[in-house]
C-alpha cells in the first residue's frame, strides 16, 4: 500500500517527485490506444530508476524457454510482450550540461494523466547541478483517432540564464525487454534515414520477423517562432535522431513538437511500412499539435459516453473506477481481431502474452456492456481462430480428440511453462465456453452459434469426454489432477469447480445442439458434417453430466474446492498474523500450498458464473464458508466476492470487496504496480458497480437490476449498451433513475418490477 | 537398451569404435578412487561427440538457479558437479597431422576397463587421412593408493612411415560444465608453470574459491631409451603444457608415462598446494608407471575380497554384479566423512548435488556389508554434521523447529528446486533415521545412538510433529501435500510411505529414549539438556503414532499409496502399448501424473524397510497389487522389487526384476547412460543378490539367509562383513556353503535354523 497520488475526479496526479516511486508511477501514468502504448517515461535522459518501456499490441517474440527441469508437453518458447522503439525521446543538454533529473534539484513536480482528454501532462522546474534552472512543461499522448501517431509538445523555458540549448529528438531501436530469459536482444535493424528534421528507423524481431517502422518529424519554436537552425544527423546502431543547437536566453520559451508515426508488418508487406509511415506522418505533422490533442479530446469524448461512471460523494471511488475505465479503454479497442487483453496492457512486460482466461471471465462483460456489440464478438472470434492450436494444443499433451486452450498465448499456442498451471488449469476451457453463452445471452446474437460458437464448444466438450475419468470407487466421473482457479492449490482431485464447468460445458453444448437443429437445421447438418459429430458423443455427455461427481460436506451444506480441503487445519484469514501477509510473498510455497487460504474465488467462481442454478441458501453458505478463508491475493478475487455479497445483501462486504479491487494499482495495493497495471482485473472493478452494486444481469432476454447504493455514497450512475439501447442507470440513496439514451424502447426489470422506457426519456422508481 | 559390449567376468570390452556410443562408453568405463575420477575420454584429441570429464570429490559450484518462476523458500543456487581441470590430456601429431580418430579410419579398436585391477585400458590402430597408420596402446588409473595420483601410459607404434612425431603433454583448466544453467565458465586462473617435462596449474572455482593443483611430470621412450629431445612449454589462459618432437621410424615403440597429482584446497592449505602436489608427483613419478599399477592392482585385490560377488553360470550376470560393485568402490571409500554418493559418481554431471535419499535408502547397506563399519558410520555422521542445515532449512520454510533434510546437497544446504521434489519429498528425513536403525541394528554400534543418533533422530522427530496436522474431518493425523518415492505423483495427500516412515521415525526415536535412559544414564541426561527435549513431546508423539492415518482399501486389503489412488483410472502396465514405455519419455508430464503408473517403490519400499512388522500376507497382496502397476522408471526401483518377491517366493518375478537392475547402465536400459551411470542404484543391485537372492536380514542382532538361486545359475557366492566376521555365502543348487574367513566363532541363522561356524571354517547346508 503506497498512498501518494491525489485525489481528483477526472485526473491522477503527482506531486514532487520520488525516484522510489518512479517506476509505479510510470506504469499508472501510461497511455495507450489498443494499438500501441508508452509507460510514463520521461522524454529527456533519465538515469534513475525507470523502465523505459514502448509497445505495440501483437508485436512479441517467443524467448528461449526457461525451467528448472523439463517436463514433456513444455512449449518450446515463451512469448514476451516486446520492448520496442523508443520514440518518445528528447534529449537536452544547456551548455554542455544534460538534463537529467536524478542530478537536478527538482521543484513543482507534477505529472498528470488527464483522463477525461486522454494524455499525459508532466511539468517541473530543475536545478541542474551548474545552478542554471529550467521549466519544463511537457503534454504527449498517443492518438485513439489515428492509431499510428503519438505525439508530444515538450517545452523548455531558461530561468536564470542565456546559453546554447542542445535539443536532440531521436528514435532508438536498440532496446532490452526487462523481462528476457536469457539477456539477450531481441531486436535487429533494417534501415536507418535520417534528415534534418526527421527520420526513420525500421527494426524486426530476431524470429518471427516482426518488422516495425517508426517515422519521426518535429519542430522547434523560440518564443513562438520557427527555429531555422542547422539540424545535424545522428545514426548509432539501431538509432536515428538529430541535435539542434540553440541560443536560448531567461524566460524565453522553446517548444519542441515532435510527432511519430508508429507501424508495423502486422497490417502492411514489409516493403510499404516507410511509406505508410511517411504518410500518416506527413497528415499528422499538418494538423499540428493542437488539432490532434482536439481530435483525441472529442474521441475520449465519444467512450467516455459509452462508459463512464459517476460516483458523486467519494472522489476517490470517482477516480479509481474512471482509472480503471480509462486503462480498458486504452488497451483493447476490439477492432482487431487477432488481438487481446494483455494482463498488464501497455503498462510493463510482466506475464509475457496477451490472452489469459481472465479475458473470458472478468473482461469480456466491459466490452458487451459499453461498447458496439463486434467488440465482445471479436474477443471470442479470437478464440474462434485459434480452435486448430488448441487441437494440436490438446494432442500434444496425449489427447486424442478435443481442443485444450493455451493457459496463456500470443497466437493460440501454448506459451506457458509451469505444469501445475500449463497442464493442470484446464478450467479455463470452461470459461471460454461460457464466454459464448455470457456473449449470446447479452447480446441475444444467437446467429453467432451456428456460425462459430458450437465449433468451439464441442471441441471443448470432447476435451472434457477425454479428461474426465469413471472411478470405480466412487461409481463417478471425476477430474484428477488439476488446478482451480484458485492457484495456492495443485494437482489436486475433483476441484469443485472445474467438474462443474466441465459438466456445464457439456449441458451447455447439449443445449446449443438442440437449438440449432430446430432452429438452423441446414447449418446444424453442416455442421454435423463439418465436425463429425456424432450421437454417441452426446450420449456420453449427457452419462458425464449425470455422473458427474462434485466433492461435497453434507453438513455443512458446502461444496468442497477439492477432495481432502477439510483434512486441511481450519484457520481463518483474520486469525493470521496479518505480518504474514500476503501470504504468496511472506510464507514459503510449501506453507501456502498446505494451508487452507485461498488466492481467488474458486467454488466462488462457479457460483458467480452459474448463480442462476443454484439457491440463494446454497450461495449464502458457501460464501460464508470460503470467504472467511480467502487472501484475494490475485487482483481477480475481490470482485467476485463482491458481485455475490452484494447479491446476498451484504453490502459492506460488498463495499469492502470494491474498494481492494479499484485502488489495487493507485495505492498499490499488492505492491508490485511497478511491473505495470492489472489491467484484466480492472474489469473486475466494473463488474462490482455494475453486477454488484447495480445488480445487473441479463434473465429470459431482459436486463434486470437489484441497486443498491454504498452508505458512503451519495449517488452513482453507470452506462450500459444492451442489444442497441444506451441506458444510463443513476442509483440514488432514495430511488433509481434509468435514462434510455437511445430512440428504442425498451423493457427492463428493476427489483424484479418490469418497466418499459420510451426512447430518449426516463423512469425514475 | 543398447547391447554393444562384450561379455567377460572381469572386464568390461568395448570393440571396434563407435561415435554413437562414444558418450555412454565414456561413462561406463570411467575410473575413479573416491576422491578423484575421470570418464573415459581420450589422451590424444578428439573431435567427436564426447563429454570430457574430470571430477574431484567435494568441489562443486553453487550455480545461479533457474527457475521459470520463482517459488518463495527455493534455495539460491544449484550445486553443480564441477568438471575440473583436464589431466590426462595428450596430444599428438605426425609431420604437423592431428592424431584425433575421429578423422581417422580406426581399426582393432578395443577399450577395456579391467575392473580386477582397476585400470582402463585402449588400443587401437589409426590410418590418418595422409595414409600413415599409427597402433596406439594406452592404459591409466587413478590410484586407490595414493589418491591424488592418476598416471598413463601411452605407446605409440608408427607402422608405415618415418617422420616427425610431437608430442604435447599438458593439463587444461579452461574447462566449462555441460552442466551449466547459464553457460559460464566457473574456473579462474591461479597459477600456472611450465618447464621442460613437467607443469603445474592453479586453478579455482569463481565462487567458494575452491582451488585445485595439477602437476604433471611425464617421460618419453623411444625403443626403451629415454628420449632427450627438446621439451618446449606452451602457456595459454588456465592452460600448461609441453611440446616435444622427435623422429620415428616404422615399428619402433614411443611411450609416453605421465604422472599426476591433483589436490585440492579441501584438504590443504592454498598456498601449500603446489608443494604439495609435486612431493606426492614426485613419489610417484619415482616409483614409475608399472609399479603404480601393481599397488593398484593390489589394492583393488583387498577391496575385491571383502566385496566380490561370484556367480557361476551367467558370465552376463556376473560382468554385471562385478561393474556395480566395482563403479561403488570407485565412488565412495568412506574415508572423508564430508563427502558423499553422487547419483552419477564421477561418470558424468547430470543431478548436480552429492547427497540424495539414495545414500540412506540404498547405498549403506553395500557398505555396511563389505567395508570397515567406520565407513557406514561416515555415512551417518555426514548428516549429523549437517543437522544445523538442516534445522535451518526447516526455518526457511517455516518450521518453527525440527530439521528438514535437504532433498539434495553438497555442503548440508539444499540445492534443489522444483517444488514438489524439493518442499514435498519429505520422506527423504525418514529415510535417515531409518539409516541410523539399519547402522545400528546391523552393526550393534549402540554407542551411536547417544554420540550422534539421538540429535538426528528428535530433530527429525519434531519436524513430523510440526508437519503433520490433525484433520477433524478424518479424526486423525494427516501429512498434506507431499511428494512419495513415487514422483509420478506431486502434492498427494496421505502418502502411504511417508505417513508411515513418519510414524515409524516417532516410534523409534521413542525406543532410543528409553534405550539411552536405560542404558546410558548420564548420556541420556546431557542429551536432554542438550536437545531441551520435553516430555510432552514424547507424549505428543505417542498420540500421532496413534493416531496417523493410514489410506487403505479394505475390500482389496491393500494400503493405498495415497488418498485417491482408486480414483485413477486401473490400467496394468502390460496393458499398455510397449510404444509408450518409457512414459517418462513418450507421454507428457500430465498423462503422466494422472495416471495410476508407478515410477518406483512407494508403498512396497515401505514394506521393504519395515517388513517385520507386516505378515507376509499383507505384503503379498500389496506387491500383487502394486507390482504390475510399477514402470520402474526409477533406477532405484528394481531392486526392491527383487526382494521383496524372493521374500514371496517369486524367484521368477526376482530374477526378472534383478536382471533390470543390473545391467542398467552396461546396456543403457533406460536410455541414458551418456549422462553417465547410475551409481546408487548399483547399491541395489548388490541388494538384490544379497538381501534378494540371499535372503540376508539381521534379527535380534544375528544374520539371517534365506537363500535361492535363479534357475539359469550353478552357484553364487557373497561376502558380508559382520561385526568382524567376513564370511563367505556360497549358494550351490542343492547347498549352501558358508565359510566363515575371521577367525572369531559366529552364529548365524539359515532358513530359520541356527548354526555356529568357527572361525577360519566353513559349514554347509
Amino acid at each position: 500500500m503506497n498512498q501518494y497520488l491525489k485525489m481528483d475526479e477526472w485526473n491522477i496526479i503527482e506531486e514532487g517527485f520520488s525516484e522510489d516511486n518512479n517506476e509505479i508511477s510510470e506504469g499508472i501514468f501510461s497511455i495507450g490506444n489498443g494499438y500501441m502504448g508508452q509507460r510514463a517515461n520521461f522524454e529527456e535522459k533519465y538515469s534513475g530508476k525507470s523502465l523505459q518501456g514502448s509497445y505495440m499490441a501483437g508485436i512479441y517474440y517467443p524467448d528461449k524457454t526457461r525451467v528448472g527441469w523439463w517436463k514433456n508437453g513444455y512449449p518450446e518458447y515463451f512469448a514476451k510482450v516486446l520492448n520496442s522503439t523508443n520514440w518518445i525521446g528528447i534529449d537536452f543538454s544547456i551548455d554542455g550540461e544534460v538534463l537529467d533529473i536524478a542530478s537536478c534539484e527538482v521543484r513543482d513536480f507534477v505529472r498528470t494523466l488527464n483522463m477525461k482528454e486522454g494524455y499525459l501532462h508532466r511539468s517541473f522546474i530543475a536545478k541542474l547541478p551548474s545552478g542554471k534552472e529550467i521549466k519544463v512543461d511537457t503534454k504527449r499522448f498517443v492518438s485513439i483517432a489515428q492509431k499510428e501517431i503519438g505525439a508530444i509538445r515538450y517545452s523548455i523555458t531558461p530561468i536564470n540564464f542565456h546559453g546554447t540549448l542542445t535539443i536532440s529528438p531521436y528514435l532508438d531501436g536498440d532496446i532490452k525487454n526487462r523481462d528476457s530469459n536469457y539477456d539477450e536482444k531481441f531486436w535487429e535493424e533494417v534501415l536507418k534515414k535520417s534528415e534534418a528534421w526527421q527520420a526513420s528507423l525500421v527494426v524486426k524481431t530476431k524470429k518471427l520477423d516482426f518488422h516495425v517502422c517508426s517515422s519521426m518529424r518535429y519542430h522547434i519554436t523560440q518564443d513562438n517562432k520557427k527555429v531555422d537552425s542547422k539540424a545535424e544527423c545522428i545514426e548509432k546502431d539501431k538509432f536515428v535522431g538529430n541535435i539542434v543547437n540553440i541560443n536560448v536566453k531567461e524566460n524565453e520559451e522553446i517548444v519542441v513538437c515532435k510527432y511519430v508515426s508508429n507501424v508495423t508488418s502486422r497490417d502492411y508487406k514489409v516493403e510499404e511500412l516507410e511509406a505508410i509511415a511517411k504518410e500518416a506522418l506527413q497528415k499528422a505533422y499538418e494538423k499540428g499539435f493542437e488539432a490532434l490533442l482536439k481530435e483525441q479530446s472529442l474521441a475520449w469524448k465519444e467512450k467516455w459516453k459509452e462508459s463512464d461512471i459517476v460516483i458523486d460523494g467519494d472522489v476517490s471511488a470517482q477516480q479509481a473506477i474512471r482509472f480503471n475505465i480509462f486503462q480498458l479503454n486504452q488497451t483493447y479497442t476490439g477492432e482487431d481481431d487477432r488481438l487481446n487483453i494483455g494482463p498488464k496492457g501497455f503498462t510493463g512486460e510482466k506475464y509475457g502474452g496477451s490472452t489469459y482466461w481472465d479475458t473470458e471471465a472478468y473482461c469480456l462483460s466491459f466490452y458487451l456492456s459499453t461498447a458496439d456489440p463486434k467488440i465482445a464478438r471479436n474477443l471470442l472470434i479470437y478464440r474462434y481462430k485459434q480452435l486448430e492450436k488448441a487441437k494440436e494444443n490438446a494432442r500434444k499433451l496425449g489427447f486424442t480428440k478435443g481442443a485444450l486452450y493455451p493457459m496463456v498465448t500470443m497466437n493460440g499456442e501454448e506459451c506457458h511453462n509451469e505444469w501445475e498451471i500449463t497442464f493442470e488449469e484446464i478450467h479455463r476451457n470452461g470459461a471460454i465456453a461460457y464466454a459464448i453463452y455470457k456473449y449470446v445471452n447479452y447480446s441475444g446474437d444467437k446467429s453467432y452459434l451456428g456460425e462459430y460458437g458450437l465449433d468451439v464448444l464441442v471441441e471443448i466438450s470432447r476435451f472434457w469426454e477425454e479428461r474426465v475419468n469413471f472411478s470405480k470407487d466412487k461409481g463417478k466421473y471425476v477430474i484428477l489432477g488439476v488446478t482451480g482457479p484458485n492457484e495456492y492449490e495443485n494437482n489436486v482431485n475433483n476441484n469443485w469447480y472445474t467438474n462443474r464447468i466441465a459438466a456445464w460445458t457439456l449441458e451447455y453444448t447439449i443445449e446449443v445442439i438442440d437449438y440449432l437443429k430446430r432452429k438452423e437445421g441446414k447449418k446444424y447438418l453442416e455442421l454435423v458434417e463439418k465436425l463429425g459429430l456424432k450421437e454417441d458423443e452426446v450420449i456420453k455427455w449427457q452419462d458425464i453430466i449425470k455422473n458427474m461427481y462434485y466433492p461435497t460436506d453434507a453438513k455443512m451444506g458446502v461444496f468442497l474446492q477439492q477432495d481432502g480441503y477439510l483434512d486441511k487445519e481450519q484457520i481463518l484469514v483474520k486469525e493470521l498474523n496479518p505480518e504474514h501477509l500476503p501470504l504468496n510473498q511472506k510464507w514459503s510455497w510449501d506453507r501456502v500450498l498446505r494451508s487452507c487460504f485461498i488466492k481467488q474465488a474458486d467454488v466462488l467462481q462457479g457460483l458467480y458464473f452459474l448463480e442462476d442454478k443454484y439457491d440463494f441458501h446454497t450461495i449464502r453458505r458457501n460464501f460464508e464458508f470460503y470467504e472467511p478463508r480467502t487472501v484475494h491475493e490475485s487482483s481477480l478475487s475481490p470482485c467476485v466476492h463482491c458481485i455475490l455479497a452484494a447479491k446476498l445483501g451484504e453490502q459492506e462486504k460488498a463495499y469492502e470487496m470494491y474498494l481492494r479491487t479499484a485502488r489495487l494499482d493507485l495505492d498499490n495495493y499488492n505492491n508490485d504496480t511497478e511491473d505495470g497495471c492489472h489491467i484484466t482485473s480492472m474489469a473486475g472493478t466494473w463488474l462490482s458497480i455494475v453486477e454488484g452494486f447495480g445488480g445487473m444481469r441479463v434473465r429470459n432476454g431482459r436486463l434486470t437490476l437489484n441497486p443498491f447504493i454504498p452508505e458512503n455514497w451519495r449517488s452513482f450512475s453507470f452506462k450500459v449498451m444492451f442489444r442497441g439501447t444506451l441506458l444510463k442507470v443513476n442509483i440514488k440513496k432514495d430511488k433509481v433513475i434509468i435514462t434510455n439514451e437511445s430512440k428504442e424502447i425498451i423493457t427492463l426489470v428493476v427489483d424484479g418490477d418490469n418497466y418499459t422506457i420510451e426512447g430518449e426519456s426516463e423512469v425514475t422508481i
